[in-house]
């Protein structure tokens, strides 16, 4: 990918942003999956603990396979079908790149409606990744969700 | 058009959602008729009957005769004045081409203020367009709102 | 910068745009002033006052230097801190070009997290810019806020 410039990365993590929103608001996680490699991590922090320099995560898979497990319990579970998502996210920030490892921030705000049709900011916050391109496009090799919303339940429940 | 690229047609698509937005949210609805070809269908649909394979609809104009009738209804009924809109709308996915018209998805926003200055969430959910290029520029040969939020009394007012 | 494109000009102003939002939230104010050129005009102004043509604002900082000392009266104050800002920007419109000076239009939404983690709408409108470009890239000549939502204690405090 060596020829590509950096308004084409730019263009191509966009996209994979929106589709990623698009498909876990369509509960399409296991396509979803395919934005992540093997040794991705993918963890869900609270902004404070990050600003603050605190480990802890409200959820955290080191791999691909804690991402498909995880899925697998929700498919299982079928918590989070009582509600349905609606992403909208800010356009990308590009702030590094190196190795071909590209380091984009995001914000997002995630919306969730009952069946009642009752709708409430269900999760705002920043996306902080790191993004790689393989043949068929970019991947996540890491993806930090940096959550505002103190919403501990119901985020252990579903990605964001 | 045929020698637009599909980068230029995400962007020209993607200005005309930031138009279309603008244009509602500042009340110039019969401008907002612009982006509409005569034999568009423009409709709202709750979200829970497109997953059922239900038809039902909040809004039905199978042209755009009847999407100017109902902009002429609002003028006169000065209903929707009460509040004023604001659309947030994410990057608009291209999920598909075939003889020059364009599949496009996107989601949106709505936040509603009162005269009071309280804002509300209006409505979130999808648009799903099918759009086409004229010598002036995209129009909508089909637009559906699927709207996750059931708000249904304000949602007959005014268009989305 | 007269070999800029439209295109390019949109791109760089989207991107100017995406960093003073995550300047904002990241409360780093002191870099989110390089933005501004000495002469900058930045102002708060209600929507209603906007569309009855009142002159009120709810901030009015007449050049960078008064930016630069509400900056300072915050850094004092030091109330600001108790919430936390989270900005979603839709994307730019660029509604004209004049003298290599750029009217943007772009709807915002603002979500604000307090101490407990509890997110709300914290101020959606809309940002009505001019914007010029400078040997490192785009800056606000003239930057409006048009705010729909009325929360003016806290309006006063921050910038949005």
């Amino acid at each position: 990918m060596s020829a590509m410039t950096n308004g084409d990365a730019r263009e191509a993590i966009a996209d994979m942003l929106a589709d990623y929103g698009h498909l876990i608001d369509a509960d399409k996680l296991e396509e979803w999956l395919n934005f992540f490699v093997e040794d991705s991590v993918y963890k869900i922090v609270p902004r404070e603990n990050v600003v603050r320099g605190l480990p802890l995560s409200l959820m955290l898979c080191e791999n691909k396979n804690m991402i498909r497990d995880r899925i697998t319990s929700l498919r299982k579970a079928n918590i989070y079908n009582i509600h349905v998502d609606r992403h909208v996210i800010g356009r990308p920030r590009i702030v590094g790149e190196a190795d071909g490892i590209y380091s984009v921030e995001a914000n997002y705000a995630v919306f969730q409606t009952d069946q009642d049709g009752m709708t409430r900011i269900f999760s705002v916050g920043q996306y902080v990744d790191k993004v790689i391109f393989l043949d068929d496009g970019p991947k996540f090799k890491e993806k930090v969700v940096v959550v505002d919303t103190a919403a501990v339940q119901t985020l252990l429940a579903t990605p964001l």
